[in-house]
């Protein structure tokens, strides 16, 4: 990417204006639309998906993204851990909300995946704060229009099942089993890191081992520890494009209660960060965050981590971009 | 109604068993299902429909009959207010909940009207805790199946808007639009009080007003008094059947922050208890309580004020079926 | 002003993007700095000053703009009991934060009387949200340099003492004693109302008194009711100039539990509108709302009942700009 | 009493130590014991009965005096409506706590009696802090041991029922039974204000009038209006020597939510400060303060409300030493 | 055990009626009281006992079960890490509440101890929520009536003193040294896990000791691991009969804040599952989970945690029933 | 030091006054001014320093030593890991807070100056609650008079840095460079441990390295482990007069929410322990615990948390006395 950095797409600097001031964007990141006259210079663009029509216990992700932009102004700019500045080497730009619609499922997915479409031809990379994890299943389509993609997903739920109160099947626990129904994601080269929780029954477990998809539940994580799993994971999606998608829900509630469907046992937040630092090298061609829901941890911590880990992930990406 | 006291329909009593023990019912009455064999003696049904897929902001509501019921076990027998004991003059029971299809707006509708039809072939009469406002309608197409019937509506909104986000007809913002259109509701016998709230424009209260319908805003209510402005409300729906809707929001968003769309300057709790006691002497059929929404007030006071004001409604309903 | 709406300068509607959604500008209008093109069409400003560098009590004020931008998204255009637009007859803009110096108290003071002597040389009319209430000294020495102006303070406490410990001069107490003494408040135009809450002594009401400031209590405002009292408060700032400045401590602190030092026993949130709608007529040169400090109220209820207030502050501002 | 302020009884001065500073004693006052050079110079003890083993509901007023003192860092000297400073005229101190024992309740009745017969006979007069409202009889067993006193409750239950659970005598819904049956109050000289909430029955009102308990429930409060019912109140009480007891849920439950059984339709915070400054005259020997439960209202909201009351109750006492 | 599933005893399907929907049962099964016609099928009852009488610093478990029932809702059937469905192989329900005394603590165990006292009788096998942890003293009374059984306790106290406040016998602080004078646990049989926090004395550790209880520190826990520790519990209780009791004050206070007197340094919800996975293999004739005090962690996370490790509880209880 | 135990310096019993009962001093010790008779005799000071003026992004650590004085009547005597009851060798008090002066900087550096300096002359080793992290300079400034002193700092940033907002010189983010050029700390004898979060450059760490600061990261600690890291800690500082300075963000928020400038990924509460205990002997002269600030965990845990780890310091500090 560029050798020199690009003034105009820094953060704004905390010694110009303090951290608690200003209009909250991304990363305090200048936020564009596509009429901008340095639009065509985005190279990374931060979008929120504030939509949680999928959700079918607690409901509360669409407010999600305004959260994550508020606790984003106390990130800095530099890794510690990896000594990755993204905003040194790529482009970033916070192009603003997709516009959902509260009341129609159908019309909601073909919004997203019209304005992904949009940022693909522009050969912008999404880093996208979701939403629930349905949002996922449109991005999908528009990122893997061409060709299948690898998915590395982080998760407490297989989000592998058919359907739901007899037939309804577009919820956030069928996103994967659509898309790879639809053929945007290649189960050979899907796999999903955390699974845990109580079961209604193996259908989404069986389907999806049937299809070849990788399932690591947290005890396997744990016993064989993180970088010997993740480097399974890297080995698994190869050097092909890849998506990666992060369910908050991953990490334990404890430190994550602001989700919609917790599930205790989860990893801790350095592990949370962990697990993303070993996606240095796969060839990651978008990620997002998911199912932050704000109205159950109103104190913000939540959003705080998942601001956090979305941090690393734009690292990854970054380098990813190189 | 009946001459003594039925003691299989009384609450639980603190002496047996304290407030904060036991399963929570509403009102700490029996919770029947239509195959329990005294479900034939039930006069008025307590049921929730905990739905939220009409909100078109700040969803929550869904979870408001859980907590309703939580706290209704605080609810004693007697208004001390009006001498009215609800419970010892008609059988009333916990019904349950209509079980709404979260992911899907139409099927919900049809859910509720099916469940308050089979109610009203039993000739129960329905006290429902909601859920977004939109629950009203369905509710409505099944109480007023024979003839439109006079409504009643407490709330800071008119709910009387056409259409949402290019076309979506059935939200919280349209129900008694749909209502009126439908045939289900006399607008020369509709009034709504306690109007107030920014606005995107007119187009609710013009329409509203060539309907019929009388719209009484918070200021005329405070000036003229709630005694004034409540005797016009029962000259308006005179004599015959009656439905009365309580939207939360009606109340001040200090007294009742747990809801989704509040608007400042509403009245206390005394002036929310008064209007309900000035019901007394119309012929009601129905009541619901709506727009709890536990998520934005986990201390739970909204939802203790809510269970108030239902047990408030509860008395009137409970005179009228004398 | 404007005879028809000056579409750039509209919020943006519910209709085309949830309220849930986008990036968080104050009443989601456009954000503007002073390098943007249509920066000179700019009318009314809306600004932040998160600062709270004069707090002598409890901190938290800087964090206000933030959580009062967050909340301005559920306003809508039109006040319904004046039935003022401010957005169809003035061209509003949200023209960011003043940078303010954390640890310095004078550069704070200095930086911000710089940013409103900007905002008066292009003819913009300042509506300010606080920080403390130390933040008005600066603006009024922005907009009164020429001649000293008028002012109506909502508040409970009169924040005329001279000093704190041991010679202090600048705390968010003493702001209107320097602002009289150094010229820019013209004494006889000086009207406070609410004033309340347990004293140190006398001296700050003894001084206010000697300077000709016109001090009514909260007891007052209670028994000659809000219109005789606001008729009073018109009169004594005439038709001159006048700044309105409103801290949300005048509010009761059940209404507005979020602020660095409540007095309990004040207005509701009807009244807390009442008064600002009674100063229809006055000749308003800019207002600002202080001392919402979000992290004595994280659920957020006193930043929706200030920025509601704030609406009703452009409301009239609008109309004196006619 | 005293004709030149006492240094040593006043409050820690704000411009000496920031109100968030120092160690929460009452008021800022002295925290001494009897063992004290100057405890034999107190006139009036400000006490904290931190015990809610009567408390059949919600328990936690246990943790209400410690909350009540840290809130009270806030308070200052004076009280602006009345003139009033009590610290200027008293010599107040913080004498502690009474050790109660959380596991036995009739034990705990013994101590709090015999640490008030102290004060008695020490010539203190207590400001009490509790704790349930059964900490009030064992409160008046020790200041009426001579002769039964007058009462003024204010308060949303009577507390006047015989037992619960099949024969206990002693819980917070029964001591002013006790208090009566034992000769310590004369009901021809209690009054109640503010009774409301739903009923088991008619028990406990039925009892009381039978004694002669003049009960003014709370739509008689607002329908007369505080001055001409705090009139009949100083009559039937008259110039004997009369207590004080102020239930904190006589405050509506949203000014109050910190108390074990909320009951909605209450005054707000202006009108219960006005109750208690309409007890100019009345002859008191002392007062307190009850049922702040700080688990339900972390907040503290409930606290400042409280110990602001409590501020008014110590003017009021302090006007009848004189 | 049963060879097919029992339709009567499973939990109600979220596809048949949502997890935020219903009245909140344990784990969404029937409510039975014993003159339900299918009683005598139940082979695992789910009790509450609410009460806390026996807390001598922060009350609040007896709200316990009210809120363990609410998030029970969101546990599904099986266990995902151990294969068990416990409603699959053991008829579960909900046996309703104890009905304590909250103002007599002898009363109170007697009423636990006859309730048990006739589950035994039936058969049927306990699974108890609390309460404090006073309550399993009852419970081994009931369960232990024939012979001494074996105790796993996992706790950071070893309630193990002998008195309190001069002399009171039955406080929570204190059961197991009744249960062993008492008769009811074989000190031989005796095993506690995970004891911590500052300590006033080593009476309780020396009097356990002494008795040949093993005690095991957090510090030991951590050190040798779960596995190595928990075979040693397996052997000390051998294949008698054995009672297990799990106090959520076990955990870290992060995970659980809400309990009476939390201590840091205690294991996270990952580990807290496992402790109870290791029971497998155990002659398990009961267990409980107690001091989970809602009003320290109004969002119920506390509650999600306890109510996971209950269904832990169940899984290895229904194991041992087969 | 003493043989034998003091009985004036003893915590309050609980036995003698419960837990929630009482004036909160820290560790329920006597609360002495130096005018008391026994001030000569105190040993160990507790102290806390309520002042947050040199924050920068979210204040509120003023509050801090409040919240943590209540949550300490929770702490018991002994340390069970250890064995070390540090009031049975030491006489502990608390003497009070320093007076801040909120709003000027370099007056409030200069009043804790004086109080340490007070506190050195009379021999007495202070353990400090803060307050933000720059009160630590003028605590070194008075403990290291003499010479420079070694220094052991827990955190998750350097504060290495050297001015703020165009010179700012003060704030939480530079106090140990100022403490390293004005000569009180020794480089070579200083070392950070959890150093971690996002980073604005590296202007921090390349000086605290040049100048000799062993800065050991969060990654280094977890990898090598805390009695490995600890040991090279222990042999760094080596046997000189060593100080500690515990800023609570080393923790992980999760933990510890109540802060500032959290930073995720840290180490959890029994970690947070450990590397006290690992100051077994260390010749330390003095300790502080900073950045509590309450605004940010209303619930109390991490005062809890930040207490419990204050009880730790006084063990190794009372060691060190011996």
């Amino acid at each position: 990417m560029s050798d020199q950095i690009n003034e105009f797409f820094q953060p704004v600097s905390a010694m110009d204006l303090p951290r608690f001031a200003g209009v909250p964007t991304f990363m305090r990141l200048p936020n564009l639309t596509p009429d901008h006259p340095r639009y065509g210079e985005v190279q990374m663009g931060l979008i929120g998906v504030p939509w949680d029509g999928g959700t079918t216990n607690r409901p509360g992700a669409r407010h999600g993204p305004r959260q994550l932009r508020d606790y984003s102004t106390m990130i800095r700019a530099m890794n510690p851990a990896t000594g990755v500045n993204p905003f040194a080497s790529v482009n970033c730009a916070d192009l603003g909300d997709v516009p959902p619609n509260p009341v129609d499922i159908l019309d909601s997915l073909d919004r997203v995946t019209r304005f992904y479409r949009d940022l693909k031809s522009q050969g912008i990379t999404p880093m996208t704060a979701g939403g629930d994890h349905l949002i996922t299943l449109p991005i999908l389509r528009a990122m893997a229009s061409e060709a299948p993609v690898g998915l590395i997903q982080f998760d407490s739920h297989t989000d592998l099942f058919d359907s739901y109160f007899g037939g309804n099947k577009f919820t956030h626990g069928t996103p994967f089993r659509r898309a790879i129904e639809e053929g945007f994601v290649d189960p050979q080269r899907f796999v999903q890191v955390g699974i845990r929780g109580t079961a209604y029954n193996t259908e989404d477990i069986d389907w999806g081992i049937e299809q070849g998809v990788r399932i690591i539940r947290i005890e396997e994580l744990f016993d064989r520890g993180i970088p010997h799993v993740m480097a399974e994971v890297r080995e698994i999606v190869g050097d092909q494009p890849t998506y990666c998608t992060y369910d908050i829900d991953f990490v334990d509630p404890t430190f994550a209660p602001g989700t919609g469907t917790p599930e205790i046992g989860g990893p801790n937040s350095f592990q949370a960060q962990q697990v993303i630092r070993e996606l240095a090298g796969v060839n990651l061609i978008g990620a997002d965050l998911v199912e932050v829901a704000p109205p159950f941890d109103a104190a913000g911590n939540t959003a705080w981590l998942g601001i956090s880990l979305m941090f690393e992930l734009m690292c990854v990406l970054s380098q990813a971009m190189k």
